[in-house]
């Protein structure tokens, strides 16, 4: 992924790339360096780095542009509003910030099992704290969607001493866990883990994928984790399992809806843990972001396939 | 360590097993379980298993008790009650507990990194949360006193992309460590790190191992983490480094004095975290103690060397 390597392929014009809505340091630096491209106005460009929402995205797109490429791995909005054409190349970011995430996913699961937000809002409450930490070693991990974030979190939860139950759409092993279920047979993993790890794509398919049946038949020592979308929890129904015991406490990087209201229950059950969707932090997100641009400019120039392409009718 | 399969060395009589200061279920079933051991009153015991303090052991221990196992592995207090005599033999618990300690340790350091306690304290702060948290994956983790618990932490913080400098008395390579440096090196430590995790034993020469000059020589975004005990950090220059921004953060489950009283400035400082001496709790502790207890009543019977033996002059 040396982009300096690569780049002469022997075109005559370097390929033109817009950055927009705003210059950003880490993308040009990662085109400029590649030596086959140029940083252009978007009326001049043919592929554009969007770094902007779907809100501002320039609607009027002309056939210059052929491939854009979105900054984000969930790109369900750009989908909803119609955005993602077969008029070009469309890439998002899915599995770039897959480190980053899986390793919150950790950081949140840890911190519910040591009772850390405990530690934090109570002080040194020696007695009640001590008797409710659990350890992760020696616990089986439940992993909804196994994709790059949960391949990422798998090496970090075995080398706690945990292991891994993993979920995936269809059910091929997946390297490292135990045991690997096709999504038909989800209502199975709940009693045979200790915790959950929801990594999935948000879909139709997955909306409510935690609900009161799955928190009913989790262990009441059971905390979930989600760092995937706040839809995928019925968050009604993981408020009142934790209230009433069925399970331990959740940890949560994501809400329904989110940002959820300042008097949203949601921020304030002792048992819930909430992070404001950080685990792959946006102010970080473009230097994470800029070696993967990088390596698909030099894929784009070679003529072979993107990484991480989308199509407007992909689910997500 | 199935004991089980031993216990039957051709000795006519079973050892004698004392329990003390009081019953414990998990000990019992170890004993009971081992075949050629009994529960047994002090009185009538040769091994006592304390599972009490310092303040109330029977100070006048006959000769008739050949081994007395302690259950914890920091046992200073005992030590300097002059308790540890060399009339039989001693053991403590250095080690047993390392995979519980280690395991708070990470989660320490991912909740500091991840900025866990400030989303705790906040609620949903996106913006300022956003762009303090950091990564582990990419970090070098200097780790002080890598015994069994350092020896535990490392695969840990490997899996999840970091890597470490180890810091021993004798400097000798320690499994997984990039560099190992022995402690009278251990000033050349804090430049080479992002952060720092003390699991040093508590001795005269580790006192304020942690002083105001390395927490100025730390990187500014440094999260430090003491999983030992309170003493080996400064307290005060600790309190005035992360206030002024030479350090990012701290994350302790040890201070000084412990517990520390309720308007103690360590429990009220946003950027740090303590938990209240949880690392290996006391709750759930003759529960990990019992295999060893089993262990070491197997080799004891057999009349080879016990696991995790002291004497009266050992600093630890």
């Amino acid at each position: 992924m040396d982009p300096a390597s690569t780049g002469d392929d022997g075109s005559s014009r370097p390929t033109r790339v817009a950055i927009a809505p705003a210059p950003d340091d880490h993308i040009a630096a990662a085109v400029s360096s590649a030596g086959g491209e140029v940083v252009t106005d978007l009326a001049d460009a043919e592929v554009l780095v969007w770094l902007g929402g779907e809100v501002d995205f320039p609607r009027d797109l002309g056939d210059d542009i052929r491939w854009v490429a979105l900054r984000l791995a969930g790109i369900e909005a750009f989908l909803a509003a119609g955005i993602v054409d077969d008029r070009r190349i469309w890439t998002n970011a899915s599995g770039f910030y897959a480190e980053n995430v899986a390793e919150h996913a950790l950081a949140l699961l840890l911190a519910g099992l040591h009772r850390i937000p405990d530690a934090v809002r109570d002080g040194w409450d020696k007695d009640r704290v001590d008797t409710a930490v659990r350890q992760l070693h020696g616990a089986t991990v439940g992993i909804v969607g196994a994709g790059g974030i949960g391949r990422a979190l798998i090496p970090r939860l075995i080398a706690c001493g945990a292991d891994v139950i993993a979920v995936t759409a269809s059910g091929r092993t997946v390297d490292g866990a135990r045991a690997t279920l096709p999504s038909d047979r989800l209502p199975e993993l709940w009693s045979q883990v200790d915790h959950v790890v929801v990594a999935a794509p948000s879909t139709p398919e997955t909306r409510h994928l935690v609900d009161a049946a799955a928190l009913r038949a989790l262990p009441t020592h059971a905390w979930v984790v989600n760092v995937a979308r706040g839809t995928l929890i019925d968050q009604g129904s993981l408020l009142e399992a934790v209230r009433s015991g069925e399970i331990a406490g959740a940890a949560l990087d994501v809400t329904d809806p989110e940002p959820p209201d300042a008097d949203d229950p949601i921020l304030h059950e002792p048992r819930i843990v909430v992070t404001p969707h950080v685990a792959n932090p946006a102010s970080g997100l473009t230097r994470t972001l800029a070696p993967w641009v990088a390596e698909n400019l030099r894929r784009f120039r070679a003529g072979t396939p993107l990484l991480s392409t989308v199509r407007p009718d992909s689910s997500y």
